[in-house]
């Protein structure tokens, strides 16, 4: 089979073997989608080596259980023990000693092919086209958010970041009814929270006027200047959701975090099901949010089409 | 009267005028104790010009409602505009335009007399002394924690740092029944601890064998090393609380923030019945914790041997 794979220097489209998929299923992929852990990996995070992707969706072609063969799927990323205390609880993303599709130790799904424990598999509703499917994974670690958070129509939230993933959260924070700002770079891409309710501001206009005034601020940016902002515009005991990896010297007051008494919360992966509930409720709009559509024969080039300023989400056809 | 003033510069022992405490209450003070803050202000922190102190007990000798006149008391620190949301919620402490007495706008109580809002006052019952009335305040910050995150006799809890803050805490932790490991530079103060119960041990032995071991580790350490012990200690999931400010560059590791999808909350003061409460049950020995007994008529040198290397509370007779 094709797989998009990363050596540690370059990508490279290889023919592979399809994976054995002892003890696990084997899922036929039809589509994958580019996020930025992908391009953060091709730039040396995480020290990842294998078959990159991890936003996928495949039909079933082999499982312990027949009962799945056939059925088309998406699959949870994080692949745990099964027998420590965390797995033991019911949630393998935070097992000690996980595998995580396309990101840590286990083959992605960029690829004709990927394997995944069987206990991971989520089935797609027919009324969730496979362009949707794709969205489940970053929109479930949206979702993550409004587990870690009580946010309701009484809330005053802040998103910072107009990303891919910011936009997701955006527009699952919305849904809830609270009064959402979103500061962002890119008008264009706001646009698209304007149209579900939200204020929009371009970060570039300051925030003075705000300070010290959200119940809630999500950081999305993954920037410095964003995590800065964040701190500046949360009320006093106020929380601060971090959702997005902060590169270089993070700027942390744990002086204003103390006075404040201001609440910072570590944000990652989150359940599959409440995503699948948002698509086929048709509340959030995740189809506007593709920018390229391209196929697992164009090879690195898909990686460097995502990377390119101002593309939101490509969709890799297998 | 005498007053402990800080004039950005030097500490001198001054002699002014009484307060007017116009629409206050006016209180001899008896005692007060100095505080690593009162050591921070000498040292420019917060900008403070004033008289230094607010850890103090004393009796009512003026007020607007002369049912307090020849009353025992103590008195919340932050004093609030009356008007704003956090006032009118019945919670002057993080009111925007607050003044705090010792630190923030407003004179302490290192003197013969201080100026206190009616509404700050509290009255010390008969069976807590003196000198356990100047531990209220920041026994009541360390009681703060309890109201921000959930423990109790299932939680596993690590406390760093045994300076005085940090022995209140591990002592009001250790009431709740809780699992508390205190890690401590000092094996004499973190005895106190072990009679409560407490796992101690000093951090400068190491801890890889507890790395994401706690449900709740406390931050009181106020140092770069302590912060980065608490977030490898903490489990994925677990809060750190952050109760001492960390100067210098803070080691401030945002991907494993997210990754683990750890809190991180800040903590600072808190309620004073309950602190009162703790001591009136004797579940909390803070007189072992005094170092010395000086009088306000020493002058800076109070100030001085409260900065000395292993001296715990140092309480100042007015």
């Amino acid at each position: 089979m094709k797989a998009m794979r990363f050596d540690g220097n370059s990508v490279v489209l290889e023919q592979l073997p399809r994976p054995d998929a002892v003890g696990e299923s084997l899922i036929r992929v039809t589509a994958v989608g580019v996020c930025n852990t992908d391009l953060e990996i091709v730039r040396g995070y995480a020290g990842f080596r294998g078959t990159l992707g991890h936003e996928f969706v495949g039909v079933v072609e082999a499982s312990p259980d027949p009962s799945w063969i056939g059925a088309r799927v998406v699959g949870e990323i994080n692949c745990g023990c099964g027998h420590c205390p965390s797995c033991a609880g019911g949630d393998p993303r935070h097992c000690r000693n996980r595998t995580v599709i396309g990101i840590v130790g286990r083959d992605g799904a960029m690829a004709e092919y990927v394997s995944v424990p069987e206990c991971n598999l989520v089935r797609v509703p027919d009324s969730v086209t496979d362009d949707e499917a794709v969205f489940v994974e970053p929109l479930a670690a949206a979702c993550e958010i409004l587990h870690q958070v009580s946010i309701d129509s009484d809330t005053s939230v802040a998103l910072v970041g107009d990303g891919k993933l910011g936009l997701l959260i955006g527009q699952v924070i919305a849904a809830t009814g609270a009064r959402l700002t979103a500061f962002g770079r890119h008008g264009s891409k706001l646009a698209l929270l304007a149209g579900k309710g939200a204020s929009t501001r371009l970060s570039a206009d300051g925030f003075d006027d705000v300070t010290g005034k959200f119940d809630v601020v999500v950081e999305a940016s993954g920037s410095a200047g964003g995590f800065a902002m964040a701190q500046a515009i949360v009320r006093p005991k106020g929380t601060i959701v971090l959702k997005s990896t902060i590169h270089g010297d993070v700027p942390f007051d744990s002086t204003a975090l103390i006075v404040n008494e201001v609440t910072l919360v570590g944000s990652r992966c989150g359940r599959f099901e409440w995503a699948i509930e948002l698509l086929e409720r048709r509340e959030v709009d995740v189809n506007s949010m593709i920018s390229r559509r391209m196929k697992l024969n164009d090879g690195p080039r898909v990686i460097e089409a995502a990377g390119e300023p101002g593309v939101l989400k490509v969709i890799v056809e297998v």
